[in-house]
């Protein structure tokens, strides 16, 4: 697991080069134009060798996603072991929080939104009498519009490689509804989720080791995983646990002028918003803040707001960066900027379905054009993801048949997310030696553990981070799943776990109960 | 556009290094463990550029994908012409030829695979009496079976990384059942369409420029584009147009030996059958030359068989190189192979689901460890492509209510496709100065066309190749859409392109007459 290590003092930091084992040998350059003949001499060295990890690329070595590591192996092993030998292990069944998938653990979809694909994967029933008793009359009228986006109505066909035009054009007005400022249909791309916008960015804007990516610390681990895929450096800046995970400008042009006094290029900054793993939402004054800093720093601000529907307290509200932006006055051309959107999280949380946008503004034409190209590789993303992904931007008005039942529905999600949100961060701060910052937004609470230090010996023993022992031994004690802090990053020396608040509410108190006991159980027997 | 150019004798071949532009400084490596302090000196000329063509990631600079290239491009502005001016330009309609994109030019999808989909898309519908009469028995039983596969039923979650397991266990049985040999679902990667499944390996096995991945020239360029942005370096295996596009042994020996002299390590070979641009099927004998040639240098074969069900001409048969392999008596451990499939081709022909998968057989378990490691950054792929991807392996049987519905809409398309392709074929091969190949399979014919000396100064004079002027001068004449032969690559000094054999039978005579009243005025044009 790569972490993010660096001296005691939480005030030194660091920055976090992926690139250490890459080949620093001269590259060479072959001349295409010089023919090879057949009778080249061949020498026997140059026989290729198989294929070992010790010869794969080894940037795919030093990438690591911590949400689905080795700990989440462990649980699918313990799972199997359940279901062929049930009663084999002090539960019986495995609680996965450690992922934002809200339907795996019993979150149903809006009815709205399968009907609409339903009807866009088999049109012939549209026009069949049996449909209108199965479904609502706005699900069949939105069908019907949408397909009527589509050239012959094939949704079998692959797309523009930046999604279909007329959802684009739905997805822009929602945007514009939701911020107040106009949105174009040509600044979106649709993409299978927000995962692959994002390594297109990072294949856009990392040409080296020498170019960094601002990220904050805790991070979605995506982010890191993406720039050492990509080849380049993160550029940690700190968020500070002590004021509800705040982001301070001061820590960004500290870690900025480190950052550069090594030679790093920083190139971009990725704010999260509402937080992943941490969970808060910025205020308005503070993303000000943020775009002005990206403005004179010159750096394109990547936003991941994809937890945009989730906020959870009625004194924060979401803001978009670009609406943020336009309000300060920055137009197009004073800022590069990309908004991340994902169907898979909100309260519609439709991950299965991998539809996802990246609004992207502020680019030359040029290099917009680039931007097109890489998508145009993989030809576009998936129909049904695209479709979803306008529906989430778009969803039933006032007036339409289905608008009070999928109000309900959404309503239902959203107030029960917020009081789960709720009974696990109470939970969490009773436990002696725990401290864990209101989930404002997003799905998840990012507790720090404050273990003994026999526990940390124990750990360091293993050879696990002792946050990771912790995950392990809770996962062995109690079926449930959490990722280590270290798979986000943290202030050395501090020990978390990010635990989605996702499993439903009538699971909650017997998760309380089993954390509580395992927790007591552990510091009794590390205690110091 | 990238281009294969060497000299002009075909015997003479080259390596085409996409890494030249490059920086070949020496690599700098940060010290991660020396913190960074505050006071660091801030030097002013290390201050970030904006983005611009200049200063993005080279590696995205080199890549081009000719299928959706310059000329899709004009005629998406043709086709807004038309759209807005009726009757402004010669033709009526803009006639995509350009991509192997069949429900996008009228081919409908087969109604059990739809059944399904929708099914699982909306399961509560499932249980109603309604449903029983929109939709056939078997497709509500599988997809009964298919959410039985899912924990919880819940197809809006995250899967596996490689995918839902009982679709792979469906998948491996339907390999086994193709094959007559054994298939492991656990060697099943579930992807979004064979494109990621591509990019994932060659991620995995190029380090740097000095790695080289053998490629057949013509090639579907998704190969060269994923070659440039993972940095390699594409090593070309010419086929030999006049034996039918043919695969020789020797061809591929020298250029090996010519890449190695270079101190090029070729770590794969890729192979493309049904071939892509070419149409061509290999013979038993030629794939058994081609697992010997990878097993005797040690390269990993990665066969793309995503058109294995398009084989038009009953001499032929389609043949997994994988079946070929343990035929010979070559095991797991013999040699590392992938094989890629996509819901895209065939006669299903769903590119708009992006479903494909990839079998990887004959690596280590601590390489597989590191090739679902790069899965899981992505969560897995859309949940309904997976279900596609386990219907076309698994479709219905005999006796099922929907198969002798399923099996009409199957022979109809395939015998269609071979009528079209043959109808074309001729068509071209009357044309003066063209000759074409017969397509045995896929979607393609790739005919060569023997430019007039005056229309090829005419294309130097625009910059232009003179295939692709010849494909601009089509689109403008006819709104035909074709893919110039120099996005796939060619014998220096011949010329080619691209045409789909998609479009349906009444639209072909329109076409064929378009295009020979075209090509005559063309020569007539240029006539030396």
């Amino acid at each position: 697991m790569r972490r993010f290590v660096a001296s005691k003092s939480s005030r030194n930091y660091l920055i976090s080069c992926f690139q250490r084992s890459l080949s620093s040998s001269q590259s060479r350059f072959l001349t295409s134009t010089t023919p090879l003949t057949s009778d080249s001499t061949m020498s026997s060295n140059t026989k290729t060798p198989s294929v070992t990890v010790d010869n794969i690329n080894p940037k795919v070595l030093k990438c690591e996603y911590a949400v689905r590591g080795e700990i989440v192996t462990q649980a699918q092993r313990l799972q199997q072991e359940l279901k062929e030998k049930p009663g084999s292990h002090p539960f019986d069944e495995i609680l996965y929080c450690n992922i934002g998938n809200p339907q795996s653990l019993g979150q149903q979809p809006i009815t709205f939104f399968r009907e609409v694909l339903a009807l866009c994967d088999h049109p012939t029933i549209l026009d069949k009498s049996e449909t209108q008793g199965l479904f609502s009359a706005d699900s069949i009228e939105r069908a019907w519009k949408i397909l009527d986006h589509i050239p012959g109505r094939a949704t079998g066909a692959y797309s523009h490689s930046q999604g279909i035009k007329g959802l684009r054009d739905e997805i822009a007005s929602g945007i514009a509804a939701r911020d107040g400022f106009p949105a174009d249909p040509n600044d979106i791309f649709l993409t299978d989720g927000a995962s692959p916008a994002v390594h297109m960015m990072m294949q856009l804007l990392i040409r080296s080791e020498n170019d960094g990516i601002f990220c904050p610390i805790p991070q979605y681990p995506l982010y890191s995983a993406s720039i050492a895929l990509h080849g380049g450096t993160l550029v940690p800046y700190y968020l500070n646990e002590a004021t509800g995970w705040g982001m301070e400008v001061s820590e960004l042009k500290k870690q900025l002028e480190a950052a550069q006094s090594k030679g790093i290029t920083v190139r971009a900054l990725v704010v999260i918003n509402p937080g992943n793993p941490t969970g808060q939402v910025l205020a308005e004054d503070n993303q000000r803040e943020i775009v002005e800093f990206c403005k004179k720093e010159n750096l394109v601000l990547l936003a991941d707001e994809v937890y945009q529907e989730n906020v959870y307290v009625p004194e924060k509200k979401f803001h978009s960066f670009k609406k943020v932006a336009r309000s300060m006055g920055y137009g197009e051309e004073d800022i590069p900027l990309v908004s991340f959107q994902s169907v898979s999280k909100g309260y519609y949380g439709e991950c299965g379905k991998r539809g996802g946008y990246m609004e992207v503004t502020g680019f030359s034409a040029d290099v917009r054009e680039q931007i097109y190209k890489v998508a145009s590789v993989n030809l576009c993303s998936n129909i049904s993801g695209q479709i979803l992904a306008s529906l989430v931007m778009n969803p039933p008005k006032v007036g339409d048949e289905s608008y009070d039942s999928y109000l309900a529905e959404k309503d239902g999600i959203l107030s029960s997310l917020a009081r789960r949100a709720k009974t696990l961060e109470d939970a969490l701060n009773s436990l002696e030696g725990v401290t864990c910052n209101k989930a404002e937004g997003a799905m998840y609470l990012f507790p720090r553990i404050h273990l003994p230090k026999k526990a940390i010996e124990a750990a360091e023993a293993t050879k696990a981070a002792p946050d990771a022992f912790y995950a392990r031994r809770l996962l062995e004690a109690t079926g449930i799943v959490v990722v280590p802090g270290s798979g986000f990053g943290q202030v050395p020396g501090t020990w978390h776990f990010r635990c989605t608040i996702l499993p439903q509410e009538d699971k909650i108190p017997a998760i309380v109960s089993r954390l509580t006991a395992f927790h007591q159980a552990f510091l009794a027997e590390y205690h110091d």
